[in-house]
């Protein structure tokens, strides 16, 4: 296996391996149970589920994959901390968002050629991307990983 | 840069941006709050600060870099869960411990040839690494980066 398969396959097992244990943490958890708070304070689960959704939208503009899905979203669970906004989505609405965003995320990944992840991402001008080879795709995806582990963390204190 | 390069940069980029992160984190807590769970009933800060070393202690095993630094966190902070053990080291202990092993880990680190992160790690066997190349040194930066990301975000609610 070359070099660029090997490491690509590294990424994505990553990433594959977060979002199944993410959702292995959702889908013990009720729609009642994502109403509270991970911690007195704190984030309240469904926050935290819209804040994914909200995120890896962004993952699809950063990468150059087209529109986002939800950007109803990015207001609530990104530009607003949790419980400011009046009224959120409900949680089996938010759920099936994510479902659905995940398989279009893997679809949209699978049809990059190897190659293709190591050019630059849409936040980065060709100019610092000639400087900096490492602000490419496939960073994307790895920067996202951390986040995702990061609330995966907080998520299962619900459990 | 050469693709191999890119790759290396990317992942160190992202460990060493997650140290960080975690160091930012806990210098903000004293010693007191570490003695406090992360939420009801669930682990204490100090637990995860302890498991952490104890984790990355593994690691000097499986990249074959030597022996652990401190053995004595194995039983506490892996083997049992929290607040099972009757005492544990001071958390201003910890902290000196978690600072020494930073260092150790990152000269350690720096100074493998970049080739060398695509050797097999301790843990599989020749024979399986042939069919899986992607069970690298790499792969355990990669694996325990998600491992720290997954607990920043609970240490964090500390705060």
């Amino acid at each position: 296996m070359a070099t660029t398969e090997i490491f690509l396959k590294m990424t994505f097992d990553r990433w594959n391996g977060s979002i199944a244990n993410w959702d292995k943490i959702l889908n013990d958890l009720t729609d009642e149970t994502l109403q509270k708070e991970i911690a007195p304070g704190k984030n309240r689960g469904i926050y935290l589920l819209g804040h994914l959704i909200a995120v890896h939208d962004e993952m699809l503009i950063l990468l150059d994959m087209g529109e986002k899905l939800y950007p109803q979203l990015y207001e609530p669970f990104i530009k607003s901390p949790d419980k400011t906004v009046n009224q959120l989505p409900p949680a089996s609405e938010l759920r099936s968002f994510w479902a659905k965003q995940c398989e279009v995320l893997k679809q949209k990944f699978d049809s990059l050629k190897p190659e293709e992840w190591f050019e630059k991402h849409t936040a980065v001008s060709a100019e610092d991307f000639a400087k900096e080879p490492h602000r490419n795709k496939l960073n994307i995806i790895i920067t996202r990983t951390s986040h995702l582990q990061y609330h995966s963390g907080q998520l299962v204190l619900l459990k």
